[in-house]
């Protein structure tokens, strides 16, 4: 097997950092370009210790690689993009910049025009479990955000059999990670730690996102979601808490048994009988997903947890490059969750 | 000013505990009599080295006192306050014992008999803002939950109002002291610790006593309540997310000014602009809420937060303790929370 | 009695903040004036929503008031302390500028020549349980930082009494707040949480405070000490372990009781028979300490406990303040801490 | 090359679990049995969720296996050992019944007869660093507690060369995985969160295990030793900070230098320039060590990091069995650590 070069743009956030820790223990490729701003010229291993065992400069630019990871903020991510793909490159981007198919509707949340707006159709949306198939054949993977990957999964069958009403609930728990690395005050442990909030009430910019990818799974018709995030004092972990009411009375064992059905075959999918704990994915490229009702209200409720740097990131998008690559699509994902 | 004796039956817990640190610093009480099973005999401040400057010796039996907090857990409690009755001891009880106005929903929930269903109609739900009236000349006051607390104050005032469909979805998220001072292996910090997990999601104990209150607020009209539990890692702090369509288009300026005019004259009720965050109550007796609109989807969110602990538990029992007594509402809870 | 008016010098880092939770609820004092920097002209309440209850705007410059707490960084304090003094403003200097006796010597450490050092004579270190009567009559209080607290009160009486050889160990374990309110990677919760890590191994700011206030403890014999400070991951609280040799064999009982006796009056100083917790002192203003004998080794080790805002910060300073004002020594200050 | 299979006995502790967890990702053995005392008969992965994927049942004896791991507490491993090494099974024993040399210290400490005093001489304590060699050929391992693996591993080097006192201080900080899955009040989340406390003052079971092994280094010189160690709130991570006085003037580049040639072939040690963190460390088995030198008091301080469940626990046993097994010495330890 001819070994595959790949490259990270953009190694210093958490995303990026973590693609370069599960790239570099991957065996079917070999990391052999990390790129960073203000850190380029320095040994990876000086600014992540963690990493020391790695032999690689940060440099400013890409180098020979056969497919990137862009972990640029959006917006400089589009940019990135384009310039690999026109160096032949294929490109997963970590990024918002490509997961949402109407360039007005970005430029709505993200407040900034487009800056390829002709590669949105071409992208493929990276979430592995409902679309594969594209995903195999692609040049452009937009990765997921963490929230959506969490909240997708959650209602997906319950939105393709038809089950629930189009007005859906989305609250979501989500360590401090997901954040980011750059500094801010509401990051500072001392003031995360011993708190939970709720933020983006005003509306968060991984609502689009949801809303277009659940309305494929209900047959492109209309959908409403309500999606309140929170933070939570932990590093890694995101649950999410769904709730929509079901059009006619379903028992928790037939909907589980349909949940169980949907991702039958899924090697990262976990349908579980007792309410799941984000403790038990850190680390694993796992999404754990409980279904459950509350039959005085009929309602459906599904909790699903990740570890919002994996499965929500890094992982996710190397589930993606196994699939561009051909790979056995679990290679280098099968550690199993860090507990306790 | 004649001094009030007062005392706590199982000082032991968590709430038992917190009750005593306040009830020590309270300017109208003088706490004189603390109970405990497995530790009778002991120095409180053996026990509880915070409390060392107190010097009381856990009795097992409650002494002479004027009034009584019974911090037993549930059936245990009743008996205890029953006995206190008889002796002429007005009681508030923390337990879940005298919350509910109906014994069979008490035992559909609590799994045993009613101790003394008598008692039922004359107890007072304890949560002053909403019962002050007769609080003030009660006996026994059944102190509210801590999830009812957070989840019945941000709803109040939009049900009493006929702003919202009687369908409400509270998703709470509670520190760990909540769950008490038993030992449990979800309690254990190796598990508890960068963890979150939905619980209770067959049906919580306190979900009888938020509908109970939620539908005296919405006029006696039936309501319907899917509620939500999660386990957050931290100590202290609630933090309840809530959800419920308004009847008719409402502006986040219409619904922050009802809330405001609602609560306008409380003072442990705080209506915040922004969104709360736990930390801003801990170890104060505010209630901090958020009133907010999802205006596409034409929805209410409030957003309340509590220190679990206080307003949620042993600060709203003095609350209520300075009503009965006739003393200023709140002597005793004047402490700023503690930042950072 | 007059009110005396009292403001705080850059109320916005977190001792200036706590300072200003303490202050506002004193009986003997009224908070009038708060200053600030990039927030001056906002509410305190909108900058720091727990202090919503309190009336006070941020201002650029000081108002009238009798006394002064400066919560500037060093190099900056000194110079509003000049100013607040040539006001007749007495002034509680929460900084390090005046800390240290030997102008030179706060050159060494702190990079910058000293601004005042003709009020470094005068200047007292605000210790009380060591300079009480110096502190009465002062005009200008040098607060001591959160590490040197806790060190000194651990080991003054072993050096007062001559029992232990001058080599000392101090390894301390600082929770993330007494990292200040600056941001930086080092203090993102991400980085923090699950984690512990030693810093200022070539040399902490704090060892020439505590090897000078040693050192007379010692009778102004030489003294060495080797310090270590800790990062760890809570938000307040603050352990030290001090380890020295004894001269001549010593019991466990003989040195408990040296330490009571030495400590016998001190209302915040509390000498322990069990190792204490950080969690013990949480919001109060106590002191715990806990000598214990390494009897194989022959070596004293001497735990101690602070909050490090309250006894290592704002706590002492208005312990100061009492001093100084001819107030109980302990008014403000009754807080019990909060558990858990 | 013929697979080897192994079990576990008493899979059920943090320790057993963590063995579970590697083994069954280790490219050379089978893991075939886990035992367990009260939870025989249930699915792995009905106790440990993150295990699902593993189709183990409890078992309540051990299977047909070529080598174990005994993950019981002291005492009865012992008895455990014993019956496997009659059934010619090699053991890796997790507890500490075979790492002391001598009975009757076994007996001081642990307050139990020895259960087989006769296997004591032929135990390798099995520290792969410092006993490799005899490890190979082992039928019986001791593998070390996760404090005597953070300090020896730290001193051994300066020990070995004669470089200090042999009067050494060792203050270690440990999260609270460590304190095992038994349930007790100190491990409750709300006990040990926001808090930070010694124990073990009047002598620490790790400590003669610690002697023990630093006295070899040492040229079986009489060594004494003060530990005392710490509990702090994280879920896993173990850092200890060691001191002693050198004989002679000693420079950082000197003690750097010794320390990376004594360690120099050694892939689980890292000899760090600036103060590790034990997050860099988490869910990896290497130890960070950092040698440093306090100029003005002629003091080495050494600070050292590992994870307590992998280096300091199963990581070290899986060392050991590839040792065993003749397999290269980090097969299936190559996890990077997980960051942040």
């Amino acid at each position: 097997m001819k070994t595959v070069n790949v490259g990270i743009i953009n190694v210093t956030g958490y995303i990026g950092i973590d693609l370069a820790r599960l790239l570099c223990q991957h065996p079917g490729v070999k990391l052999v370009s990390v790129t960073g701003r203000s850190t380029a010229g320095q040994k990876l291993g000086e600014v992540f210790p963690h990493m020391a065992g790695i032999d690689l400069t940060i440099e400013s630019e890409l180098g020979e690689v056969d497919l990137a990871f862009s972990a640029l903020p959006h917006g400089d991510s589009a940019e990135a993009v384009v310039q690999a793909l026109e160096r032949d490159i294929r490109v997963i981007d970590m990024s918002a910049d490509f997961r949402l198919k109407d360039a007005e509707e970005y430029q709505r949340w993200y407040k900034v025009a487009h800056h390829a707006p002709e590669l949105l159709g071409e992208a493929v949306y990276g979430l592995p479990e409902l679309h594969r198939a594209e995903i195999s054949g692609a040049r452009l993977i937009a990765n997921p955000g963490c929230y959506p990957t969490s909240a997708i999964l959650a209602l997906a069958p319950a939105l393709r059999e038809g089950l629930i009403e189009p007005d859906i609930i989305i609250d979501s728990k989500s360590g401090l990670s997901g954040a980011g690395r750059t500094l801010a005050l509401h990051v500072h442990f001392a003031e995360a730690n011993e708190n939970v909030s709720a933020y983006g009430l005003d509306g968060h910019r991984h609502l689009p996102e949801i809303v277009q990818e659940l309305r494929i799974q209900a047959g492109n018709n209309p959908i409403s979601v309500t999606f309140v995030p929170h933070l939570i004092p932990l590093t890694r972990g995101m649950l999410s808490s769904c709730y929509a009411r079901f059009h006619k009375e379903t028992g928790v064992d037939e909907i589980r048994e349909l949940y169980r059905d949907f991702y039958g075959d899924e090697q990262f999918v976990r349908v579980v009988d007792k309410p799941p704990q984000t403790k038990q994915t850190l680390g694993s490229n796992f999404c754990l997903i409980h279904p459950t009702v509350d039959s005085a209200m009929g309602r459906l409720i599904v909790i699903s947890c990740i570890d919002n740097l994996v499965k929500g990131g890094a992982g996710q998008a190397i589930q993606n490059m196994n699939l561009i690559l051909g790979y056995p699509e679990g290679m280098g994902l099968g550690a199993v969750a860090i507990y306790p």
